[in-house]
């Protein structure tokens, strides 16, 4: 005998809105990123620096974690800080880097906006949008998003359920723009010895729920990088179509969030372990 | 260039006590339930129902399960249930059908202990203690297993953070009993899609700062029977040393915990793919 | 003999930025909103519905909040809904109709501003600008705000520490505009009975760190109407220096929260005993 | 036109048992201590030290506490401690001086019970048996003191929904003890500036429901002794029927929890300030 399958609605004992809603639409919807495939067989791998710092660091990064199997770039131009005197990210000048390395390398980048008034000049350089933590509950901002052309990468709250997830993208997808990936990246807990809690149940819940792919942060989500290593395996365990990380090539030096940054050396371990463990899960990492 | 490899005691920003400590003992802890190890190379399953029912359900599950490689069956005699209206539990009449299949199917048997007045009764039965969450900060429990020749499984409080989880350990081994495994079983979140949230981090975290063995709980860490798979998998893929499961021939007939329980094919299933998570990670499922 | 006072900084065990931080400053920061002083010995009331709907709606609302003692009208005009389906408020046609019934009636008006782009639009009829809960980490809404010549409601973020509400408040000092009142609504914890948990340990907690006012919300606090009343009071008994609370004349037909909002009556009533409590604690509302 | 009054029952989206529930009895319970009644139109205040010391420090507190308007006495003597490396409390010799300060001065005495095996020894020198937060969920303890001719104090456990608090009355109810008086004591969040965080709308919440007195402990719902006045006035405002606060000659030289405790002379200015509250909300205290 077989377990009843839940259909996840009734399991979150939530109300799963249509444009995002897995029974409203046959099949999966694969993200296409400057080519990359987003939700399909193979586990994507986004990697790069927290913050976009000069032409050097963001060339050497990019290279190497190409080398060692990531397909999508990542870096922060304009950066979400707590205090007013932490750095800001480079803005326009990050994102003119972003772009340059992407075109020597050929990897597609993907990079934070903040401010509605920011994602013409954004989208101009970044093939990818994303939309953090900070900002899911940001109505205008998801509208402005939903407006576009681009890819969105989409992060939960840290204090957002599974349904105000779904609801944000369904901001976005309600503009017309269906090319939304969904990323867990850590929710905030009574526990402390961690950043965040990554939830990993939600991406076996998520994936209950819409057809948009599921990616998690392990950086983010431990704030630790030597905690990174296994958390990015039991996400790839438990389903995600992909990862984004923090790597460095000196995370003592990072403008931002070295605690949390891979080495290059220890990325490219990472990757090989990861490839492992997404066969085992029936995923391949190429 | 390798990442500044943190000690754990830092990163948590906590301070652990001694004999629980990691830095202060050469090498893990191998607690041993009647010859079976825990916290070697194996990774090692314990499935069984949520509550012993009778000698039929016990019997077939037990038989099942280990066919299918679990190597310690579970099964709650006396149940901490949230109403006085719930069902409670067998009482003796339940260790004793615990003790009797054990017998018959050479699997030895773990069972919750509520009650410093039933200590000895359930030892008298039971080849493991189990304390549960809601009585981890029971504190003469604590005492009164460590008193104990048993090796005792410690759940985590749903709202017990790390550093309190590891002076609940040390309880027990202050009284001279060092063979604790712990159990990550799922904090209490503002999440309400999961019936908790399973903390897969504190798998690596405890890790680095005791050298208990830890295990988790993904049947009570979601609540929900058809995410179990995908957060047993990414459990053995962060690291852990076992996995204690539900399993029921017929959930919807279950007198607790039925949502939550695997049926005996699914269990079977995923038992293989755990095996295959298992070798991904250099650990094994025998 | 005396408890040694704690300073607060030690206490919160955080660190205070040095704008809004009650030690280098000497005496409270009063906030002006025409007219009306926030951070005295008035505790000042702040009433009205939660969306504008009508002209009739809001002139009904403002005259008989003002004649039982309100002194700054509220209403949103621009809504953040966790729905794209729901109702998002009546834009800029609603700020007409806030600045005519403040004309009118002579209570100055607070509106809520979700979007750098909109901020002078909302200038020009609001007295004083509000930054909602979701957009406490808007660092760009921040900024702007920091730089327009009207105080400022800052509300805490549903899952903000009390650092990182004092560091979101800094960016507003930090562009030079001290006329911020911060508002405790309500943290998101796991307790569902409620709509989030009002930590009414927030105002103290906050009065011992910062000059600036700190005032409550019970009505987003609770989410429940019948638990406005004991918690207004209670907010008023910890030291608020105001309340924030939402009010219609017939909450069964309100567009949004009409489950939290208070009749006309109740708030009448509800004012009488506020004077009473304020009283108590060496406070007035006249 | 009224607010339509919520029944509560639906408010807090819970199932209210049977025993507990307010609908199902006519009036509200009151608990009588040794003469001393709570639940009526008095607001009793509990006071005395986290943990037995001395006869000597006993005798100064109780004196201290009783002229200055306390009506029942606390401490402990049994002390649930996170390590084991902490004072644990004096045990029966704990309890020997409560009983003899108790027949000194007339106060009568609660004190806290952690193990079944010692309810017999705490029943025969204490007035009435405090379940704490640790042990809401040990159903044996429960169970145990239902059977007793005692009133019993039940603090919330910091983990605990409401709804889960009356169950776990509920369990004390059904063995024939409807002396229960229930206590808001601070639950856990993510904020860290506080020990916990008290969650005053428990109170309303609460009182809503069930028949059962209910009161706060702003002691360990803050962890800081310079809060407590403000949140002990708030918890009054709210409606709380009562109050229960650490008191220490000498804070910091209390072997537990000194920087909650006031000291004598604070004490006595509080009791002032919260008689005042205490009328502004139709209430009083002696």
């Amino acid at each position: 005998m077989e377990s009843k399958k839940n259909d996840g609605r009734e399991t979150c004992g939530c109300s799963i809105p249509e444009k995002v809603n897995k029974r409203l639409k046959s099949g999966p919807t694969i993200v296409v990123v400057n080519g990359i495939k987003i939700g399909g067989s193979e586990v994507i791998i986004i990697a790069g620096p927290c913050a976009v710092e000069s032409l050097d660091q963001l060339t050497r990064t990019a290279l190497s974690v190409k080398r060692n199997g990531a397909k999508i770039l990542r870096g922060g131009a304009f950066k979400p800080r707590s205090s007013p005197y932490n750095f800001q990210g480079l803005g326009e000048e990050g994102l003119k880097l972003l772009r340059e390395v992407s075109n020597e390398t050929g990897l597609p980048v993907v990079t934070e906006v903040l401010d509605t008034r920011h994602i013409q000049m954004v989208s101009k350089y970044a093939d990818m949008l994303q939309v953090g933590s900070r900002n899911m509950h940001n109505y205008p901002l998801l509208k402005e998003v939903g407006m576009q052309k681009k890819p969105v990468l989409l992060k939960r709250g840290m204090m957002a359920t599974i349904e105000e997830f779904l609801l944000a993208a369904e901001y976005i997808l309600n503009q017309g723009n269906d090319q939304v990936v969904l990323c867990e990246r850590g929710i905030r807990t009574f526990e402390t010895s961690t950043r965040n809690t990554l939830d990993l149940s939600a991406i076996p819940m998520l994936k209950s729920l819409t057809h948009l792919p599921v990616i998690a942060d392990p950086s983010h989500g431990t704030g630790i990088n030597w905690m990174v290593p296994p958390m990015a395996k039991a996400a790839v365990a438990a389903g995600a179509d992909g990862l984004i990380m923090e790597v460095h090539y000196n995370p003592d030096e990072a403008l931002c969030d070295g605690q949390q940054s891979l080495t290059l050396n220890d990325f490219g371990k990472l990757m090989n372990d990861l490839r492992k463990v997404a066969e085992a899960v029936d995923r391949n990492i190429s």
